[in-house]
């Protein structure tokens, strides 16, 4: 009998490397699915439906919401975002687990859902609000203001980290990779969550009966 | 601030390796504190008071169990065992975590007591009957009989895996070893059980204001 998938989220301010280290993630481990969110806001050059996000209207996002195939959703800075569920039932049915790369609203919506108690969830800290703010700075040719909502919205990000099963700091990729791995590995090992066990207990039972 | 530390329960049919895992795990991270227990049974010759065992008089040991002394205790083959709860509270104010080395009417209590949210519990299974009864035959230059009793108290205590946290089939030693130490590693990384958080987040809000 196969384990059910889980659900692993994965949140941090933008800027901490949650990218970084979901992309590595799926690298060391190529049985996880990651979760396309879809979203209403219009695609920017270079993305691709069903890659990036899926690209939807208002209308077939509010549709999905109604239908119940929406496994969180949230408005931020007026466009809407979600987790379809359909993918992630499936993925775990086969057993697979789904990595998420969302946020505290996301996160907080998916552990509070019947799906709860399979979810692993992960708040990935920065360093320090000075290597946040590089960071910021570094990745997007944007204006003063831009970067300052962005620190903003970080640290209204940070205030939820104590919402989260696991918080590493990120100080350096390849140890917090490191830890990654490590709480995925001895995730997938809780008793409940090896449902072979089961048979393997009353293969020993009859083997000692048939002594 | 400093973590609590965990309470670590292995349990295991006698015969599935349990004793050989703890010294390695003991071996591996030598901040680990392994829990003496206490017995009224008589020490065998080699066996020293305070290292294999505290050796008790009945009248002590019922001291020490009417005084809320014990973690957990319990007649097994007319002699009563316990764990002293002294040091493993000492251990865990250190932020030490502690190795319990015993059977599943400890680890129920335990898990059951007010520090059972400080559990960490692991069931270790054999791969098999034949080489849980082979490794019994081979340890002890017993009469039939004696193995067969073991054999049945073995499986008694099989039937309690549910109860754990964790469980592993040691088919190999260096793999259950393994198993054993990210487990817990993971366990330590737990967001509830790394309170210098609270600080470090305290300190980014600082650094954010103090911009």
């Amino acid at each position: 009998m196969q384990r059910r998938g889980l659900l692993v989220i994965l949140s941090s301010p933008s800027g901490a490397g949650k990218s970084t280290l979901s992309r590595r993630l799926m690298a060391w481990d190529p049985t996880l699915k990651f979760s396309v969110s879809a979203t209403t806001r219009a695609p920017r050059p270079g993305e691709v439906d069903g890659r990036e996000y899926y690209f939807r209207s208002r209308a077939e996002f509010e549709d999905m919401v109604a239908a119940g195939e929406m496994l969180e959703h949230a408005e931020v800075f007026g466009n809407f975002y979600g987790s379809p569920k359909g993918p992630v039932v499936a993925a775990m049915e086969a057993g697979r687990d789904t990595l998420f790369d969302i946020d505290w609203q996301g996160g907080q919506q998916i552990r509070n859902s019947v799906l709860g108690r399979d979810v692993v969830s992960i708040f990935i800290l920065p360093p320090s609000i000075a290597e946040l703010e590089r960071r910021l700075t570094t990745r997007a040719q944007d204006a003063p203001e831009v970067i300052a909502a962005r620190m903003e919205k970080s640290l209204a990000e940070i205030s939820h980290w104590a919402e989260y099963d696991y918080v590493l700091v990120n100080s350096d990729l390849d140890a917090a990779e490191q830890e990654l791995r490590t709480i995925l590995t001895a995730e997938r090992m809780r008793r409940d969550r090896q449902p072979w066990l089961n048979e393997f207990v009353r293969g020993l039972n009859r083997e000692f009966e048939a002594r």
